[in-house]
């Protein structure tokens, strides 16, 4: 099986077993595991901030930044169809109390523009404008690198009227690869930004969130209460740092996969691919095979391919570590003989 | 001073103060107070509806409406520039934890195969959609007038997806005067309906909730919760009930002073109407004259004029029962002043 | 009929009925309500505070209160049978997301270094305390009056922590009256202060929460966000000006009536009053007449006497405005009477 | 140093990190973590429920447990000084908006009478009773094992009122081996149990809530709500299997070494037993040495002894894994040598 589905299928690399079997730790709750301390510095390092925390998830990550930026019946500005919004099961209003107000973005990014005219002025009908979330890359845009200007604009814009700025940065590495840009450069655009270091990076489990010392004191409480407050965490944070320190170079290789392998799936008849791939991400249009997403996704598995259904009629594909050079073009193969599987049982 | 701004300046009639005054009444929280019981009664019958409760204003009545139909971490769809929405401090998200999912309607209708789109699937990642609100008539719309088919097709989606339908009616009867059609006929295309007895309706305090028996049990527990359980609340029922049994069949004359002060703005050089004048409500977009809505308002103040500001380049006027047919004209000509005063002043 | 079930029964007299008749009124969200912002004013004024917010209820009162007060996950201590944590319907969890910490109470009043224990420290593990409340008179202690100096001591452990403490005066006249105390006295131990213009004072509807300028600012848009915020509310503040002006002093009279019913109850064979009479509420044991209290409270109906079950065994009785002197000894007649059936029928 | 401040410092063994190296995974959002299927069918197979599910901490697992049962202005009974109500950052108001009605226990056992007087009736100025919480062992009764008659009694109680029972029970298997009782004589007397794998049991992190079927779908999405979705949750998984295959039988070691740290503290003068050491946790008053717990504490520390506050005149210690046999007489002598080191300090 090529696992395409997602890059949240990658497994802990050798070098990362033995580093979770090695793992000097302690109990993180007194502040004393090395290793988590070790990560929680690095992170914050190459982020740019002051302080980071280990979270368990990204949801867990973009959840705390939002309770610790907002107080209940504040307002929330985020792209339509972000992860927030769209895949975190609502949790961000029956948490934190917020309201979410969506903008429609162009390839994941808000016109800035459109952000300033959403936040509110001061006015007793009004919810008051808590915070602004970016996604960076956009997964339902298909990967889209969110370009720096964009976030510029955005956080200028936010910062004039006094509103902090979240990055959910699940794959803000991937984006800093395919732009050729320090992550840095991303995260200077905001208050907090949360990275992962499973999807992309390959680590077993675990997020970053980094901000200001103040606020990560603020945010380790909220991680508290949301349960997220482990004791030997080490365990964890030492694949975390492999994750950080060694595979964040090799993303470049999962987006010349990926470019590689939409080439080859564009040659298919009655696949479409409907984003511009950025990074690890190719989302294809199978309506035209005159069947739904989820009956592709089948016959894929069929002939030993897993994608995913993205909607009624696209199929996404993503590339990871665990997917080899060598397999690209035996995914190409494999994708073409099922849409001609499809199409000679439809028109046979 | 010709009050323009809001059909909720309208002041009890006469006949309402001799009703507060000889109001027979009881300690509504033992459901002792005959006037309130009579409104109840009353409100739930012409809305079609099994029960009805007496809530202190529309904001009320629209959150008690949330909180029962809704558990946290649902989503509610409205529309973009819905009252629950823009208007109502966040409080939606603050008291139910729901997740609000705008949808830009044409003319205040949201696009019912837009709505069924809304409506979430079942997936660990998703909020379960837990209500659809439709605003009729729509206030930022311009008091525009939500047809009956639109909400009769919005209501069947819901329904096929048992999702339950609520209206804010707060203006719900001016709907029904302009439309030509019966209330219940409307709120026959949803499980709840909240309407306002002050507005057009002149009653100084209070609004109806009305739903099935069962829901206005549940709806008057939290009623109590948010402090909106009240003693002796006859003194208010009875304006209330007068409001809906004399003041329904008036609306249409505040409709032909809307349309009539419409004509004569639409004839002053600067101000260009925005909205179709569907019942009491008039958008002018002032921007020709070169001054921001804010202070056209102030000009207009000057002139006896009291409007209000509705964004920063359109003003909003509002017939209602305490401007009279000769104010009207009076008014238009005023209008016609100030616009002339600040070109003479910009220009000259 | 002669009604002792509450205070809360108390019909306007027909000063209040003028005067509603009468209100001069405006539209209140534009703070243009005149007859309101003279209640405000008067009200602050006696409870020597800064500003006030008339509210639809007691209830509601606490509700903004402590929605103001406090923050999510913060924690509120109160009196383990506190109208707050006993009577509103876990609306404070609901509402304000706060952990409530009860303390039992020695007739109402909680024991200021047990107060000062329950304040929690700085650790991750605790919620930070966020406000005290204080039920004076506390009606489940039987209408007792929680004394001065117990009220100031709470209020220099809680001022010696950054902890604010909020008074649920449903009925604090009853308790400056009984004690002879002015109503500042107490006002001035606590950082805000809610008072019913209804109950005992006999206004229709309303309570007042009172405080600094800033604090009922925000007030204000929480009484909004619950629904609370109405228009031409002046109906309800004029009957609630009387109250205040007018009402007041007549409470000695309700507690004069009560201790006189008390002696009357006190030598009836089978009922034993379980209260100290310092207002207008007396409780007593009907166990030993082998029934239940709602037994009781039945029988009590069928003599012409309204009464309240308070617990399995214990009856409530309240006198008030609308009971006047002739009907005290009538009752004690009338409540003999039941109580001798009841003995005649269960020995005879 | 010899760490008795908590069996929480406990860090994982040989076999555990073994076992996280060799760890077969999968993405467990998909459900395809085979050791993690295993793991929570091992644990529910145990504790006698049909599902289980694996949670980061024990206050998630509460925390789930709670948000599942309840919905937001029900109230929950827990005892005074338990976890969740004392430790858990007022989370459980914050995230599910419940109120906590706390009942001072024995020993950590709630009275079954007071339980049962504690569930609300039906009125509309009550908040239903969602939910009783149980803890056992009993942290802050140090340590005690709470009957299982009690346990019994108790929800005999709930369920003749339909309310469901949870058993906090981070350290159930503590109370299993010292009462000589299958841990699932206790879970049978709750609808939900969470059990710790760190804590006595070693592992690096993690805990498990098990219930019914139907109640542990509903919990896996809050979960995922508050971000304890994991991807590659095997790798902790893996040494959680161990801890409840391997670890369970040797508790009895932590309670014998505690019974005879407990011998030895006795006989130190100026030391003062407080708690019936019924498991692995000690409770000595240190206050006759003239010193507040704190300054015991580090005191301790310089004579290589780790151990904790408990309020202002108590230190815990606590036995488990990593202290072993000829350490225990070791820390009895070093507590000793600190206790006579403060009096000389005093007296001399």
């Amino acid at each position: 099986m090529i696992d395409l589905r997602s890059d949240t299928v990658t497994k802990p690399t050798e070098e990362m077993r033995e580093a979770m079997y090695n793992a000097e730790v302690g109990d993180d709750v007194y502040g004393e595991d090395v290793t988590v301390n070790s990560l929680e510095e690095y992170a914050a390092d190459i982020l740019g901030k002051e302080a980071a925390l280990l979270v368990t998830s990204g949801t867990q990550g973009n959840q705390i930044a939002v309770l610790t930026h907002c107080r209940p019946a504040q307002e929330v500005i985020l792209e339509a169809e972000s992860h927030i919004f769209f895949y975190e099961s609502g949790a961000v209003s029956a948490l934190a109390g917020v309201q979410t107000r969506i903008i429609a973005g162009n390839r994941g990014a808000m016109n800035p523009a459109a952000v300033r005219e959403a936040i509110r002025g001061v006015d007793i009908h009004y919810p008051e404008t808590g915070l602004i979330c970016i996604e960076n890359t956009h997964n339902r845009a298909g990967g889209a690198v969110v370009p720096l200007a964009n976030m510029r604009d955005i956080y200028m814009e936010a910062s004039a009227e006094d509103v902090p700025v979240h990055i959910d940065g699940a794959r803000l590495f991937n984006a800093a690869s395919a732009a050729g840009v320090d992550v840095r450069e991303y995260a200077q655009y905001a208050n907090t930004v949360q990275v992962c270091l499973s999807k992309g990076l390959g680590a077993p489990i675990g997020s970053i969130l980094a901000g200001s010392k103040e606020f990560i004191h603020a945010a380790r409480k909220w991680r508290k209460r949301l349960g997220g407050g482990m004791r030997q965490a080490g365990v964890i944070a030492a694949p975390g740092l492999i994750a950080l320190t060694k595979m964040r170079d090799r993303l470049a290789e999962d987006h010349h996969h990926a470019r590689e392998l939409a080439q080859g799936i564009q040659n298919i008849e009655g696949l479409k691919i409907v984003n511009h791939v950025d990074t690890n991400i190719i989302v294809a249009d199978v309506s035209s095979l005159g069947i739904t997403s989820a009956e592709f996704v089948d016959v894929l598995k069929g002939e030993g391919i897993l994608a995913g259904g993205f909607g009624p009629s696209y199929v996404r594909f993503v590339t990871h570590f665990d997917v080899k050079a060598a397999q690209i073009s035996e995914a190409v193969g494999k994708i073409g003989i099922a849409a001609a599987k499809i199409k000679g049982k439809i028109t046979g």
